[in-house]
């Protein structure tokens, strides 16, 4: 076994004092399931113990969850957070784990007055790390950096720390930050050096996003020189709401290297030998010192190195759907999700996302063919069924369309907006029926532009490509088939979904075309315009056409009021629509 | 005319050099909206100006309105906002009204690198007042505290200024402040005693909330002593998604005593004399001194003292629905609501807001009667119809929903929601044939406990009274008769709607009490936990009957899903859902 990184050959019994054996818990969390949560932490702690951790790092607030957004500041929440850390404390003692050091993420209420001028409520917590060793608390670091952009309100929610906490424990040194902490240039990182600590742990709760995980691993490298320190880097897995964590735990040494590296999207307990750096100061300044007497584990057996392939984009961002909607639909209740399958793309997409986050019998699909439906759409939302296994049927909206056309005559685009909400009720009522949760399949292109009918096809308790564009849609599902096909089993999608010209065919012979720019073109303005803010005329100065460029402005500004109720989905681009990109609906701004 | 303040009595034509005349502008900014809100501060400083004032104090933000949310991260807004205060400063000059020294709010940009560290990115702007004389901007105030808390997210959006800013002009020392500012103790309020400032000018965009006036006018008469200055406070007036400003600008004398007070919900220009202080100091310490030269309005009529009277708590909230809703309408460019009216309470008090909002001919109301619907609730809807002469039409829904029934065989509570649907889908439809803006009908009672259906009477662009409690709209519908009777006009709301026990009407004999607690305890016991945040053991240890508080608690967590959904309206309360009130969906966390 090749093992780069620690200096000694490790047996089963030999207990080297010069290595500190640590775990990277990334653990799954659900926001509020205190007890829930307790055991997923008693759980990891258990398994890395086996593998003869003496140090297991625990998400950043993995006790609460996160983010448990304005429950931060409800003093019951405070004081169960409170209660449920020393319910680890002390259930690890119980289950034989004392003797491992245990740094787990929490909330922790504070009285301080200082929170008043802040701007925070009296009572406002903070976001700490609880140093857990042998049933007791022995003492904290508090978070020092509260990022307040994008989906981040932290200002809102939590206390600021300022003190450095130096953890002298199994001969090792090791400083903890927090997620934030590791971003601003300045921060406790760059104090860490001084303290002459050989190992810094940093909990994280940061959600991904397209080639974050790159981004990450440069800032990582650059923190370990910086703090001339191993980093062990630990984030949590799992979905909650509009957000997705991606784990991508991982370990680097000193000087920079990677020597250890957790999966994307999957719970996995990271090992990895860290050489303890000889203790040359018995005080140390600039820092709390918190002495933990102990010799961790004394059975170490052997460990493989890991470090986790890269994967492709689309290999990512499809992993990230998936997991988003498993965890929306279980840490929910649900057991099953229903969606209208029209043939096209994009519910064909989310049909795939569903049956591999699911399982194909906990999917139902519903074709809503209406008089203007093609034969080919018809075909495709069946095939689709045929070659996954999925519950399907077919529910023809035309009788209920003509009963409101007979009452109330709409037409235009009343009528074609009926079309829409005949099958938008029609779901709802087979969910409320069911129990299915209803799943809306539009995707950012459409939402940016305003493409698709409030209460029609935008209904839903998830969407689960809201912020997908429709060329990462395509791209999906091509990536999607090719998967299968490499694996020998029957592509998901039907070809003809991918290919054809996509439609809404809410009237004969439409298509998106007839409405919208072309896709590539349109979505290249909008990552301009909503993911990078950029203005009309820079837009235009790119190159881009300028009629086409103030029409997907105009377009995007006035469909803030259908974003404004749109269902929550995850967060995978840059800037996603609802909890990062705040815009009133009341605005005469505009950018043409 | 008994004037208690001015030491001088002042003919139209005579200059006091021992006072300066004050305009509060108290006028009503759309966001983005920068060349109308140009026009909007132009035509005040025109009217103050006529009533020979020497200084006119605009609101925070009046340049953009306010609040603007990310907008104010923008560099082509915040461009917008740079070009549109200078705009303003050329254009008082060119109307002759450059002699008017003149205090706006706007959002100015930066260049400052410190907004990275605090969180915000860089080219962050600031919150700022523009000090405008003479054609030029001679200098600003930042403002220093920056709310992020309630409905607020200034961390996100600001960076804070730091710097104490007194104007000398007219022979008077004033010192400025923005909103928060006067909020927090140890603020720069707190350092304007030691310059020496006769005058404390106060730009304010502070929401409407019950209330809160009475809170306002104790907090100005303490600051205004503190400061050992008169005290000038103007709000902005109007309606801003789910904010509505009540203005309520008023000035107050260094020992506390009201001068003037402007009305609530309606634009005014407040006009009052202040005595200047004799500087005694001619350079100033704590501050930069920002120096005007000058001598003010040569003109001054005489004026009559203003001090609104104390309206009651139902005139003042009913004032803040119509104002909301009235300014929702105008200014997304609608000219008509349309909405179901059932002859229920919540549905009634809805078209008298909207009929006092709009007319009555700009009012569209649809009875939906179903096969449950009783007479009475028929009549009832018709009744108020004929009473108020809004534009009225049934629409039976019992073919449609036999359509779907017919189809899909929906029994129970999907039978029930369907008929919600139906209903929903059917507003929609008119709305889209015939462009007007659809209101949901729901109270806060209803939408804490999840009592409404998603997609059915959920529907809306706008929910005027979504943080009205049930028993709050009983209230306002009974204050509002009385107020027709008091002016001799016919009450527009149908006894028979206010005193009937309350029923959704989806299956025979239906009641809400079936379902629900009695509201008067329903809504006693939200209060504690919706406003107050309050946990169970200590909601019950109040004496509310422990089963009731158990099961109001958990409807209201599982129906966190519905909310995030829900169309915007007004805050109201001490804490609404939605911008104020940020919850998780996915929680796990119970009170009980």
């Amino acid at each position: 076994m090749l093992r780069k990184f620690a200096p000694l050959a490790l047996t089963n019994t030999l207990k080297s004092v010069e290595t500190i054996r640590l775990a990277l818990a990334q653990v799954n969390p659900t926001v509020g399931d205190f007890s829930g949560n307790v055991d997923v932490c008693i759980n990891a702690v258990k398994n890395a113990a086996q593998k003869g951790a003496d140090v297991v790092l625990l998400p950043e607030m993995v006790i609460p969850g996160y983010p448990m957004d304005d429950l931060a500041l409800r003093p019951s929440f405070q004081e169960a957070s409170a209660k449920a850390i020393q319910d680890l404390a002390t259930k690890l003692a119980s289950h034989n784990l004392g003797h491992v050091l245990v740094i787990a993420g929490y909330l922790r209420g504070t009285d301080n007055a200082d929170a008043v001028k802040l701007g925070v409520p009296r009572g406002a917590p903070m976001n700490s790390a609880a140093i857990i060793h042998e049933g007791k608390i022995h003492g904290h670091y508090n978070k020092h950096h509260l990022p307040n952009y994008g989906v981040f309100d932290e200002f809102r929610h939590f206390v600021p720390g300022d003190e450095l906490v130096v953890v002298r424990a199994f001969g090792s040194d090791m400083a903890i930050a927090i997620c934030e902490d590791l971003w601003q240039d300045g921060g406790p990182v760059s104090r860490v050096k001084a303290t002459g600590a050989s190992l810094l742990l940093v909990l994280n709760g940061s959600p991904y996003e397209r080639n974050k995980d790159d981004v990450r691993l440069k800032l990582v490298q650059k923190r370990a020189k910086e703090a001339n320190a191993a980093l062990a880097y630990v984030n949590m897995v799992g979905g909650q709401d509009d957000l997705v964590f991606d784990g991508d735990s991982v370990v680097i040494t000193a000087s920079g290297e990677v020597v250890a590296r957790a999966a994307q999207f999957e719970e996995e307990i990271l090992i990895v030998d860290i050489p303890a750096r000889k203790i040359s100061n018995p005080q140390i300044s600039g820092a709390k010192l918190i002495e933990i007497t102990g010799s961790g584990s004394s059975e170490k057996p052997e460990i493989a190195k890991r470090i986790r392939k890269q994967t492709d984009d689309y290999a990512e961002l499809y992993s990230a759907l998936v997991l988003s909607l498993k965890d929306y639909v279980a840490k929910n209740g649900f057991k099953s999700v229903l969606f209208g399958l029209s043939g096209g793309i994009d519910s064909a997409l989310v049909a795939a996302i569903s049956i591999d986050a699911l399982g194909a019998d906990k999917v139902f699909a519903v074709s809503l063919p209406s008089e203007y439906s093609s034969e080919h759409s018809k075909s495709d939302a069946k095939e689709m069924a045929d070659r996954t296994g999925i519950n399907f049927r077919t529910v023809p909206i035309a009788p209920m369309v003509k009963s409101y056309l007979d009452e109330l005559g709409f037409t235009g685009l009343a009528e074609e907006n009926l079309q829409a909400r005949v099958r938008g009720t029609t779901l709802m009522g087979i969910s409320n029926q069911e129990g299915h949760l209803v799943l809306a399949t539009g995707n950012k292109s459409e939402l940016s532009v305003g493409y698709s009918t409030i209460y029609g096809d935008a209904v839903g308790g998830f969407a689960p490509i809201k912020d997908v564009p429709k060329v990462d849609v395509w791209g999906l599902a091509k990536w999607r088939n090719e998967k299968a096909k490499l694996e020998g089993k029957n592509p998901p999608i039907p070809e003809d979904s991918i290919t054809k010209a996509p439609s809404a065919e809410l009237r004969p012979g439409q298509k998106d075309s007839d409405s919208l720019p072309d896709y590539e073109l349109l979505d290249a303005i909008l990552l301009q315009y909503v993911e990078f803010d950029r203005s009309s005329e820079e837009i235009i100065a790119m190159g881009f056409p300028s009629e086409v460029v103030i029409k997907t402005l105009q377009l995007t500004d006035r469909a803030e009021y259908k974003r404004r109720q749109y269902p929550p989905g995850p967060k995978v681009s840059i800037k996603a629509f609802g909890r990062e990109r705040r815009l009133p609906m009341t605005n005469k701004w505009r950018e043409s």
